[in-house]
């Protein structure tokens, strides 16, 4: 196997706290335990493209294991396999990877260490294919990958979550009020059914188990017949309804307050209203759920991963992804893990729990 | 002076962080001190009206001094001297005050406690004119009373606004996006202006100051020129343009992400990225800021506040309503403090503090 | 199998985040699940013996699931196998166990519910070889028992250390001196690793590893030579000097400030001034850890234990514990459990992750 | 008056939270307001008496509003009008505060910032007297200083002293025991009673008051009477017995537990636990109070005091220092500040609050 001597960097996709520590995690096991050179690329795949690079050394990384963000920063949208370009009026997508790959060489790089979700991860394996030596970290505050329990971000976005359930249960309980919060997970309903869990939500709607809203309003009116005339209804920003259609339609002429449908979560609260008949209130946390200084939990988890990417590295395990299976760091190729979508089983503990607690689903 | 044998409390308006903190000092120094009797009306005004009160004693205050919201409930718009009622399909309002009063009579209370902001103590200002014992405590998220310093729930609403703009700037520099975060104040900026210093913003909305969105789109690309390519807009969800008019009118048609238009930092996000060419996403805090435990700051005042009540009760002082003063508690006569809007000064010194730091107010 | 009717519970040991929502999510799952009774015996298995109950219904654990301690107490050593007693001015041990099988008939009891650590759940397999209908729920805040990843308790513990040391962090920088952060574990290092992991520790020092004072000291040393001249160390309460000897014997006479050698991390402290020559400080950070709100996780995680307790109960799975494996509930034979240690492998990743990032173990 | 084109600014004494936002708030007014040079000098009057200095400009002071500690460092005890010497053996004392105002005749600064406590305002006094130009920001955790209502830092140690007693109410609660909290306070019992109001204390304890442990005793017995066997002492760590004496002398031999007895809270801890009869536990809160991000509260106020510093500056107000006076910035000359101790008033509003709600101050 040929000597590694240096490493780069990148982290692509939305910002997920513990992005830093896995950047410090890295940069610390390459120079103190390997004595590598480390450089990241700025902007994910966008500095593959350009050729943009910062060095990584202690002193770079000083102070950020608890800073949200990345320190790398990020670009959501470039695919180097597939660049949109413009001809003659039209959009073109054109395969620049070679252009990350003579970049990658003009670096004197060995290894890349690709940081990111199922987006960020395809182009790592198509990298791979290429002959690229790559090491993927996975991230999504979602909780969506497969092949490992779980990924940093998700604790901390719960924890937010969680809080907010928090504030908002003593509100509902002193106006009488249906609140609704609605979270992260457009396909998935992990932040949604944890969050729900632990703050104590009355009704949880994910994206898994399509909605009915008639359920729902009966839920919360069997609540006010046993003499609680307030309930919490978490929302995921990717619930749907069974039949596709809402009560209220667009504009609540009805209501005293104009409430915004814009959201699930304010479709879901305007629906409430009218079916309920107890004032309904939609919150929407939306970035505040991905930014800010991570959990203890995901610091642990990111400074890990962190050191396992550099160790796998140095094993040869090129085309692999770092993955948590109960207490154990592990790995498994890229390959397994691409195009899958980890989703919350409806027929699985964490729903039976929930059911089984009184909480409606929605169905 | 007639002896005071029976104190009555009551909360209206919005919830408010420490409302519970109040009602647990007067309980604890009526008993405790004075050796009186409390009942609190449940549901505002609302309970005043219909006779509905509970025991207040010592168990049912018990560990409820961190708890938001309030146990008493509230009623955000019952209005003894106007309700409202449907006579010939036409809605009339007719002064059933006198119903209050008796109940007050009934109840054998001797003096009225009632927490609330503006509105709730007009009425109680309109039942001292009629001759009830009546005693105000100030309540006001939005920090808009006068004659005080300060009120319980407004350093609790900045904290949490504060937490929010700690998350969002990670997300903004990551992104180098804009992000804008609405925040409580129809009418006056307070939150706004605490919550964008302690947040660092690089611009504040207020109400008081109309803003004009090109110069705050300046601000953001006078930053990108010092190599800052993100930034923290705080904005009052009672801020106005100066002119009336925003940049994007109703649909963000040139936006790869749909942005809805439905508050004011929503209109801010879509006129600033489309005249600054940066990302811009906005959050709406909304009841997170209202609900949920109170910060120690507000414990303490709360606790300051109901236990000063009282001692205005003992005194005699009726019609008045507890004040902060610097360190110091007194009081003033509801007669001025009512119908009074504190608004931040735009010559004041925190406005100036804000521009000397290189803030923009958006003028 | 005889029907189930009826399931008591009892909490024991010392208090950990979550406990109460364990007592929550048991009694909902059995009542709204299975229509069953549920009581909790009063200060652990002192309210076995005495036959002290409360009634578990839907209204008393309302409102419980985010609160710290137990709503049924806890007593910390009461042993009905081992009852002692003063006989002829001598303490002589008594097995009464039989009293608590009898309270368990007379309240018509058919299975018990035992949520502790090692001390409470042996006597619960005790229970159990005397024929009690007995499940089991881990619970230790320092994560020392076996069959299980993790139990609830310890992310909150784990993120109070962290939040200390983020604190202790700006301190330790801003006067150059050397912090010692004292962390539970007696036995195991589980805490003091996380939280040293999670809070950018400089070294950290568990009953695992004897540590060598003067190690720790060069570790100190060099990073002030590399121009950091403050350092933050982690120490467990269980810590041990690998000689057995410090070099601070019993009072610091040389010191300008009075330092009390109370526990390990002033002893540490102590001789970390003398050997590096910075001002060093110790805080203990004591019952912190164990009180108060329970983390999101750690809520998710009791709410699940709860829930699968019941239907442990229910499936005839008597004489087993929860257990977390992964991301999946499963259960163990109690008999498996009891008497076993879960340490810190000193070889294994969580070490070699912090000594690979630079963090020294004190050996 | 001559032009002022450049300023120095130092922090001394013990760190606070807020300290960096002052530092950031005096930068960004000086450089974007008044087009002024502004330069640290490090380790507080050190630096000044070496001349060591670090540049101050906008990009020094990026970030730093939310972090705890200083960047500019600190030393507690340098006293230029009083540097100690050894000569022939003994230590002598030497004025050489020609020094400094030598170092800031090179630097050519025209005015120094001084922030700093009583001690380090005494030197700013001095060197006022001396000619030069000062400015004085209070810095006091404690809240001892006089002449303003409130300093930066206060609000951060009153809320981690109420988030701990947050979290040792539920232990003290489940484990029928006393709980005794020591906080911060030699001379003055602010953080004390305020903390003690906010985290519902039972007794508190302060340096104003001396405590006779047996009136501690009986109010907690009485307590227990009640059905409350728990309870929560508030100690400041310079409160004191009114007979100088304590029950427990030095070792606890009765006790089952090793108590030790090193600071305040320890002694009352084991009087209690001797003469009531319940277990009784003592956490010292430390250095946790004094460090880590401030409260949004406290970096409101150090951002205006920052900029009223300057503002000052401007104003030719030398030799004054800034003050909060209900919600207006003034100033005071540092010579009606120095040398006075702003303590709780033992009649005061505060203290019969306390008493009021049933607290015991131990007398």
């Amino acid at each position: 196997m040929a000597e590694i001597k240096k490493i780069g960097v990148l982290t692509g996709g939305g910002d997920c706290p513990g992005l830093n520590a896995v950047i410090r995690a890295i940069t610390r096991t390459a120079i103190l335990e390997h004595g590598l050179e480390v450089v990241g690329f700025v902007n994910g795949y966008d500095g593959l493209y350009r050729g943009n690079t910062i060095k990584l050394d202690l002193d770079s990384i000083s102070g950020i294991l608890h800073k949200g963000g990345t320190i790398l920063y990020s670009s959501n949208k470039t695919n180097l396999f597939r660049m949109p370009f413009t001809e003659n009026g039209e959009t073109v997508y054109k395969d620049l990877s070679d252009v990350g790959v003579e970049n990658l060489k003009k670096e004197g790089i060995d290894v890349l260490i690709i940081i990111g979700g199922d987006g960020t991860l395809t182009s790592a394996r198509d990298f791979h294919r290429k002959g690229v030596k790559v090491i993927g970290v996975p991230k999504t505050i979602d909780n969506d990958l497969t092949c490992t329990d779980v990924t940093f971000g998700f604790d901390t976005a719960v924890t937010v979550a969680t809080e907010a359930l928090d504030r908002l249960h003593t509100t509902a309980e002193s106006h009488h009020r249906v609140m609704c919060l609605e979270v992260m997970g457009r396909y998935v309903g992990w932040i949604a059914i944890q969050a729900g869990l632990a703050g104590g939500a009355d009704a949880i709607l994910i994206p898994e188990i399509p909605f009915d809203i008639n359920k729902v309003a009966e839920k919360i009116k069997e609540r006010r017949e046993a003499g609680k005339d307030f309930s919490i209804v978490v929302v995921a920003e990717g619930a749907k309804p069974v039949s596709g259609e809402m009560v209220v339609k667009s504009v609540v002429e009805d209501s005293p307050d104009p409430i915004r449908l814009g959201g699930i979560a304010e479709q879901v609260s305007a629906d409430l209203e009218k079916l309920v008949g107890l004032e309904s209130r939609a919150v929407i946390l939306g970035h505040l759920q991905r930014g800010g200084s991570p959990t203890a939990y995901d610091r642990v988890i990111s400074t890990r991963y962190g050191n396992a990417a550099v160790e796998l590295a140095m094993e040869g395990k090129f085309g692999h992804m770092v993955t948590l299976k109960g207490n154990n760091i592990s790995s498994v190729p890229l390959e397994e893990v691409i195009g899958k979508l980890k989703q919350v089983d409806p027929e699985g503990e964490l729903v039976k729990t929930a059911r089984a607690l009184g909480i409606s689903l929605g169905d």
